[in-house]
């Protein structure tokens, strides 16, 4: 949608300086804006940045003195707001998943579809498996044997769920999203020859996700060996995630990019594991703790603890290694010092 | 499917003590398990966690005298084999995949199907492939022209192998696996007004992967710029892993979650890289090496060796660097002492 | 293809030397090579690798003198360039995919889509997206709503494009590759009860992707929480990459396997990030910039500059903690002389 700065005034409120004509299509931050975007800043340390900007129109508060730019300004309360209002209008439409289940859907016996659902095209449900009411399962998914959604899940194209999974309600897998893969398990056992013989551990357990998970792009989760892989509820998994068989992860726990967890490991409640940080398999990672970015966690982690590094301590003995030169130059001067006085 | 305790017994093997009427229905560690849940525990150390489980029978040595709260237990010479015999009862059935092509499979020209082949619905196979005896290709998988899949293979939903790529007998691909996509390799020109010109180097060569390779969810193997990247018999991958043009793995390895094999690389036989870790390339990692979690290896590794931390090094030099700061603070205490001394 | 050595010299070019009816009918390194395939050789610092080649034939400057064990050489001017002419000719054939809708693709309502495209088997493309001229869209892709694609892209099969992404001329998306996935964003509010409420904040934008651009398997671009993740033209992304919402990457810069970039960080012109690096939210990673293998950048990077280790910091300060346990040891040797001295 294209709009004029006086139209976008009239419908997100605020006062057109400048020229009102000027029409803008999307939003953007001040140093990525060009031609055509509407641009927003609320403080004045910024000035610098919006004096730079290249957005055609702006959201300033009320009190902005500070030059700007652009061919036009909305003067508004708060310049967040009227923004997250403007991109609303700004935003590509939201695909309409109408109800229903599309002709080339490939739908197993025995599946149970609950009321409202949107099945798209080319996905394939097998056998046995239950779509809770309101759910919406786009193109190319794959559901295996037995899987049960619970109402209004949002899974997106190109899904894989294998057998046996269960998903609690509102729960939101983003594209490329494995769950139920078999775990990493063999067992090794040398022969009488020398030679090695390699081979795989059944995996029989399954994956289940509470209420309000949101998984991110590509993450894969592994179901268990025996008993279940769980996910508990309203925690919120980012692309790339791996999570290993036999993980226990609370609730309103939080998981960021290309972070892993190995086997059998628990994530507490409200735990934050930043991105490409790594949980060692059958640890503790417990209740609010913090694991920083890139860390590796050889061992538990107490309540409400913030670790970094590998392997991860505490901010002190990471920030003690990474002072160490600037602490042993000083040292160096020192001896030197006594050896001086010692001639 | 649900089992009463005694109805277990009678299956597994087993003494019950208790309320032999307590129904289980899946197999949970003792501190992840809950109602309806069986638990099981070998050792008297564990009797801590058994005396809070929230299971609702549990499996015990014979031998055992500690307290327990489950409603049941099924005593045993060796709870960890009848946890995986009553595992092995509640898993969810396994996926029949009898022979047969789904009418909807897309079949190029002159592609060529072994006997007892099963082949999903959505399944695009491109011409010239050839599919060996007693493959199991699932739904919505792309095979692309020319690729030859061994005996037995099993092909998750969703894998994609581009063209040309060649799988031994037994090889398990998980769901999203990709094999075969081009190498990262461009030409950098700086022509003479300075600017840069980046140019695509042809990948002309294929990706073989041997016997008995199993390679997890997500994870992706490029296509050699020339020749083959090849992945030894036996070797098992993770999820989320990556492998790089022309990429040497030898035979009975394993790479772990989110490690990363860097172009041209050589990894021996036997050897292990842990979660996470790199490897960088052109450089050989030897025989039975043992590559750490999260470590970054820039050289040569030699056979049998472990090196850890980045840059990767022995476990002697990495507790050199985390114990500096603790042999400073004695060095500044010595020094302090001689200052003293010397007055 | 198969060539005895004498048709592969009567079309590349070189002078047989030995049993010129050898056949080959793949390229090999030396070290990797095996019964028929042709390797090469241009440099003597090699001639022990020569030495020990499996290969059946090999390409060697004209100027060898060193012994080889294959059947048959070719002698040539530049082995290098020789390689490449044979690697082409034994390359699987590229596939064809003439202009053309595949029957079973999914062509939502007012899709515009140019001369010469294909589409391929099982492909969905949604209403009002439009595919630009010359495109080739393979089997089992996903385009969502409102999609733009410039001349002659190249989408492999299994990649994902959610609603309203913009792709410039010439993009390649490996397969896996997911485009315009939610960004990870959540608020967090504590009710008054203590318990925490997690609300996720719509993904307002889209991802822009411009000319010459190449994404490698299973990357992940997530769409703008406002207006538009951006990656600049010719700008070449590896596999497994993790770009997080608002990102702005400039022109011709580099993402190496398994890196990953935090929310509205921007990336700069030519800035080459190494395999499993991360980068911050919110920072700048200025023009030219390298940031090693590995390395996790918390704050802004100058122009030109390289840096490594985490937190990433010049090569002489990784150097520094890398050295700090010889730098100790001397010290104390040097403490235990004075301490002698002074009896």
């Amino acid at each position: 949608m294209t709009l004029s700065a006086e139209e976008l005034a009239a419908r997100i409120g605020g006062a057109v300086e400048g020229d009102g004509s000027t029409t803008v299509s999307a939003v953007a931050g001040l140093e990525e804006a060009r031609e055509g975007d509407l641009s927003f800043c609320k403080d004045p340390k910024y000035a610098k940045a919006v004096a730079l900007t290249k957005a055609s129109a702006i959201l300033l508060p009320d009190t902005w003195s500070a030059p700007f730019p652009c061919r036009a300004a909305i003067r508004v309360a708060s310049p967040d707001e009227a923004c997250m209002a403007a991109a609303a209008l700004f935003a590509p439409p939201a695909p309409v998943r109408a109800p229903g289940i599309h002709p080339t859907a490939s739908i197993g016996e025995n599946v149970s579809i609950g009321r409202d659902v949107h099945i798209g095209a080319y996905t394939v449900i097998e056998s046995g498996a239950a779509i809770g009411d309101g759910c919406v399962v786009e193109a190319q998914v794959y559901i295996g044997e037995n899987c049960r959604l619970g109402e209004c899940c949002h899974i997106y194209p190109q899904v894989t769920l294998r057998e046996g999974s269960v998903l609690g309600k509102r729960v939101i897998l983003h594209c490329g999203v494995r769950i139920g893969g078999d775990g990493y398990g063999y067992t090794h056992e040398v022969r009488p020859d020398g030679s090695i013989s390699i081979s795989k551990i059944p995996q029989l357990g399954i994956v289940e996700i509470c209420d309000d998970v949101e998984i991110g792009s590509n993450t894969t989760i592994d179901r268990a060996r025996l008993g279940r892989t769980r996910i508990g509820a309203c925690t919120k998994i980012d692309n790339l995630v791996q999570v290993a068989h036999n993980v226990q992860i609370g609730s309103c726990s939080g998981l960021i990019a290309q972070s892993g967890v190995a086997g059998s490991a628990h994530i507490g409640n409200g735990v934050l594991v930043w991105a490409q940080a790594g949980i060692s398999g059958h640890i503790h990672v417990n209740d609010r703790a913090q694991i920083g970015p890139q860390a590796g966690v050889p061992q538990d982690v107490p309540s409400g603890a913030y670790v970094i590094g590998t392997p991860a301590g505490s901010l002190r003995d990471v920030a003690a290694i990474a002072l160490a030169p600037k602490a042993i130059s000083k040292l160096r001067a020192e001896i030197r010092e006594i050896k001086k006085k010692l001639g």
